[in-house]
């Protein structure tokens, strides 16, 4: 039996969610969840599509993008996902969709404004568009290089992973991250709903003023803070 | 047994059917219900999944934010739906969300302009945005000074909150009332709607003229005023 | 029994129908059908929400607004319904919402321009929005002269209502018709979903031109025409 | 038994889908599947709605509009998909619908533009939209044009019916096709999601820049290419 079969089932589970919260058609989109003890992941396979998805069908490897169990082959974004748990250890799984609004950021290639509590409750940061890969980096390991892309847009910008578990790529779409598989599903949930309200803040009134730092502030201590008080812990 | 067992199972509902009506995701909405005998409301626990939630969850405070039954902390909110409670007489219920259309409206920091007879069945004044809380407020008390913003912007406007049960919090999203907990929901869609109409027609026409008075009146008096034929009752 | 039960029967269904093409929220609609043999109508109670509402609460009525048969009192928009069957022979549904893009357009006081074919598999001419009511008619018998406001709309564009079963009324929303409740309702999704269309039709393109008169027709005449080949018929 | 009932059952589901997916309402679309061996076609038959539809319904032709099998009179667009089968010797089905954002982008009378890595997943240039049918085709054998206005426009493009499995005709809809009716159907889907992320991209960004050459190769051979390295095979 598989050593590996809470981790698949984890990786499984979020990756039905993707589908059932309505971010993903056809084979849109994959979800990876890890296990820093023994220095694996496991990923979607790709193409497959999720009505097919089973827990079995799921691929383990380790961050050098080496099989470790599994039968078909990984979802085509793997390379990208490893170089993230390489580099960020305090991720425990990666969501990647082609979700409508955040697919029309990425592709206008501009970071989407904080506007409001719903954006702030989750993060104080625009959320990056990083500028479409260079065409060296496109030439050689793809998507190893998007990971190298996202690192560097994230140091560009001195923004810290930790506490912007999200990013749009240029032309292409977003990747999030959490703690957990199920948490970086959550971020590409609210991710789509807040690139929806930023596009409709913008067609509603071009010249929206962005959210006060106070308020910034405020709505994310509430919620993140030493003294939070929202939630049951 | 509680004595407050149908309080907090109207409360229960009212919180289900936001989820219901997709007024919501996850946990980024809630529902009050209040007992002018007792001088005490129910409100959502706090962050609590609405598939995890049951009626025994529901949490009961006086006005003054003390807990009188309940083991789960309260709604963030709280102290909003308090400060309404106790200045307002005559509402029965209050509703929060982050609805998208509604949120847009709100981060626009733009009263929706009455444009038609949707908006004129249910209230006859532009849905005001209080305009973001002052630097002072937010840092004191922000959820009590939410309510003070919130009296404070109909005072202003000089509107009457027995005949406009809706309001944006700009930068942030809708409150809503009614006599009863289910009409502030149904006040929620409503907005929701409202907002929705409002937004396609300024996309459509951005020269789209207010109603006119004799239609607003006319709409609103069939419904609400002396000589209503609308309904049953 | 009855003598309208499959009148009444006929009414109900295609109220539900409204409900489950999301063509309505809460009471926001009504349907009604006509019995022309004993001249008399049958429609929606006013102010039920559709998922309380019976065959049997279905009121039937004359074309001079007397109830023959019913407990409930008739939807508010009744006297409307009634001058239309008495002014349009050939009419044996209509149907009346407050669907989304329908109402952005009503609010919007534009006529809803012939952009494609799924507009001509329909009808040849735009839509029709009629100006908002005069305030002397407004202050008299309000539903009864929206009847007057379609047809003097009507005259006044010079289209007939067997070729444009459908209407905008200015600010407030849409009305259909068809030769029966059934084909009423239809009307609505059809012009809705065109209403859709349009509205996304401009917002790519401002310059969008009026599809071309042969266009218009063959569509038309291959739906409707002497030698039509739509359909089974 | 008929000869056709497997092609007639291919043909039933990938119509089925179409519904099944939200890119048509009442009967504005349809679905045909080839048999090249016997040189006949299956199509869905005219008017039929999707919930009374069902296998034995649909209609066989050869590539020259006889029937070869079948009692319903088949679809209105019967002769385009004739026209494209007999021209085009390696696809296996064909779709059309009326499904929004593909509709609006046809109203529009211009290409979609390619802005993402979702687009290019599936191919490498714009969307053609193909211009109005001229007047003296139009008077003409109608469906039949429409076939040859699809082919012209490929010509004048100089694009490949492999490589762009998709047109939309001006001001009327889409057609796309595939090596079998599922995959038809298939880009229909991609066709209106990547339609509405193009549409939103505009409304965002109106100077959103296209998708630079690089990145469209990349994505288009890690799909499609000889070393392609998604999917399972």
């Amino acid at each position: 039996m598989s050593l590996y079969k809470d981790l698949k089932q984890e990786c499984y589970e979020a990756n039905m969610q993707l589908n059932e919260l309505g971010l993903v058609i056809y084979t849109f989109g994959n979800v990876s969840a890890v296990d820093r003890e023994n220095g694996v992941f496991a990923i979607k396979p790709s193409g497959v599509p999720y009505e097919d998805l089973k827990p079995e069908d799921i691929v383990i490897l380790d961050f050098d993008n080496n099989v470790v169990e599994g039968k078909m082959r990984p979802s085509s974004d793997t390379k990208t996902h490893a170089y993230l748990y390489k580099n960020w250890k305090n991720i425990g799984g990666i969501a990647h969709t082609h979700a409508t609004y955040s697919v029309a950021w990425a592709q206008s290639q501009l970071d989407i404004p904080i506007f409001g509590t719903t954006h702030a409750d989750h993060l104080t940061e625009d959320i990056p568009c990083a500028a479409p890969m260079r065409d060296d980096l496109i030439e050689g390991n793809y998507e190893h290089n998007t990971g190298i892309q996202i690192l560097e847009c994230f140091k560009e910008k001195n923004i810290s992973y930790e506490e912007v578990p999200m990013v749009l790529l240029g032309n292409h779409g977003p990747f999030t991250w959490g703690k957990t598989a199920a948490k970086a599903v959550y971020h590409s949930k609210v991710l789509e709903a807040v690139a929806e309200m930023a596009y409709l803040t913008l067609q509603i009134n071009p010249k929206a003023p962005r959210l006060k730092d106070s308020l910034i502030k405020k709505h994310y201590e509430r919620k993140h803070g030493k003294d939070a008080y929202y939630g049951q812990n």
